[in-house]
């Protein structure tokens, strides 16, 4: 399959799902009296609405910045990118949930392991493009790799710790996810250049890579 | 990051956006007798979907024609971006609102401001280009940055105002947002060419410039 | 604007378009016993539903086609394209409609009208075509454009005689607007060609032309 | 119609339909504490929405494919492929009676019907094409074409024998159609090609063809 198809067909998923998520923030059928108290009430799902929409666009400019790792798609690495899409599309699923029952555990801890679930499929392709480089392009170097690996790690150890920090007290965890995504998000930023393009870019040099 | 590939996946959200308005437009479970009632009460709702499916076609428009000053798109141009695609993703929440409460200021007032914070997003990035020459492209001129700053002045301020009419009159208000879309459809036609396409077309000649 | 973009842009709302509609095909919360009678009652809606798919696909052809027309996108094209797909994106409304309320006139009416209005600024679109010439391409000519104008009066004329038809018979009515998009299916198959694409094909020789 | 632009929308439609499965997955309006069986009654419900996740990702790999076979698109394919798109965008329907009815007869018929209905009409694509050769590439030989044609009556026949199945049992059905599907996705990985891509890839050599 032709990179430029996958990724056009990865580029639909993330627009759609990214634009759902809205139809989930329901107000219910109060009269107009009410409606000052249910927005308030909505306040904490209009937060993880944005906290969903950020991720998700932070994974969308991640997926991009990895498929320049990518030579070519073999059948192998054309269904782990099916597959990660299917967690990516069931995000919507996690943050209604959280934005229904906010401070309570259960939610929070379905989010994390859905997110946990997205990044180790991300690691599983990262392994499996290791272990095949004909699949390659000539960025994916061997420091390229180590410093991914060690990126996957810390961030997944502290992702389980949020989801552990969740047990004690939801809201913390939500912050801290929340401030996790908004460090990834400089990082990203601050990888792909700031003031000039640094990677993907007309004048492209990919010395730093923001894979997650 | 290549440019086309972040007008596609904008493209894409703007598409979504757009087609999905439809989906708040619900009809109350009634019988066929009284369904000339129900389709009359929502009329407000309709009109409200109306009045958002143009103002979003008019920022894909303006979208489109603001990314011709960009020669290339760095980390923080990418991510405003994307803060700017929170803005239009969450119209059809406020579209919804009002064509529940027709003739109520806080709907209104929520509207408003969504409005409000897309054009500031959108003047962040005109003030973040302009101190980041190497982004822009050559239609990126002095003379083109003064009248944009004064279009974002000029059209914000009368949001504001309008704003403020909800408080009085929401209806008002409304139809002066209404009023302000059409000028700004009509602004923009006549800006991109009457007859033959002055912009961004074949034989592109961008005198003038319709961002909002 | 590049004439590609504004294409891109459209395929992207039909394709929303015709899979939202699936949205509205909803299941009452009935028990499994009752499951058998519930899909009896939904298939009136099942097969608006595959009408309205038909017409918005066969919409989304004739656009395709209409495009070959067009040599340059101007301000008024632009814009008159985002209001027919206003009209293109209402469509899941009355669809759901028609198949909530089978058997009775209204919400035929409604539909009915809403086609009229997507022709209605089809034909306003070859109008405003025919007096900016320099808006062509070589495809349209004269004879090209009498064929067209002839289409239009016919097809409208009929929409118009099945509105009529649905304060006699609402069942006649569907039946009529399905048996002619039936014959306007087969007309733009025969016509793009068959065992060989005419049409924007890789030989091809636009002598007749399907639109509507 | 150029290729490429049916595969466009094609592939939006994919992009769509897969994206709107999560949508059906509705949590019911339980407090905090009931969540957890609530989300336990939802577990059939997550099950199917994967199986149809994975089945709709494979047919759009599939449909990819059967694409390198077309080399040009006449009316009749492009109306064929349009039924074609009628039948995946219809798959939310079924997924979501078998998700609410978990172990019930009706739901997997309807779901196997559905699936022998996008089949069937592949078949038909498939004969077409043979009917019409100037419509076909150089990879459609005869051999693939029987090699097709077997695939579909295997993969068709065991269909009908599972759909037979859910009058007995419709869990084991239900499982039947999963590994079904697990095997022909790993049937389309390794034709596709592992480590290197033979199909579609930079050096394609496409000496097997994974069509249904």
């Amino acid at each position: 399959m032709k990179k430029n198809r996958l990724e056009a067909f990865t580029d639909g998923v993330f627009a759609i799902v990214i634009t759902l998520l809205i139809l989930d923030l329901r107000l219910p059928n109060v009269t107009y009296g009410e409606l000052p108290n249910a927005l308030r009430a909505l306040a904490p799902a209009i937060g993880v609405y944005v906290l969903s929409f950020v991720l998700i666009g932070m994974y969308w400019v991640f997926h991009h910045h990895s498929m320049t790792l990518v030579h070519d798609v073999d059948g192998v690495l054309l269904w782990l990118n099916i597959v990660f899409l299917l967690f990516i599309s069931f995000m919507p699923f996690p943050t209604m949930m959280m934005g229904r029952y906010p401070n309570q555990t259960l939610p929070v801890v379905v989010y994390g392991c859905n997110l946990l679930m997205a990044n180790l499929n991300g690691f599983i392709m990262l392994l499996y493009l290791r272990r095949n480089p004909a699949l390659t392009s000539s960025y994916f170097t061997d420091r390229l790799y180590r410093a991914q690996v060690r990126v996957y790690v810390i961030v997944n150890g502290l992702y389980m710790l949020f989801i552990a920090l969740a047990f004690v007290s939801p809201v913390a965890a939500v912050i801290a996810f929340a401030a996790m995504g908004l460090f990834l998000v400089v990082r990203s930023a601050v990888n792909m250049g700031i003031g000039r393009c640094v990677i993907g870019g007309v004048d492209s040099v990919p010395a730093a890579f923001p894979l997650p």
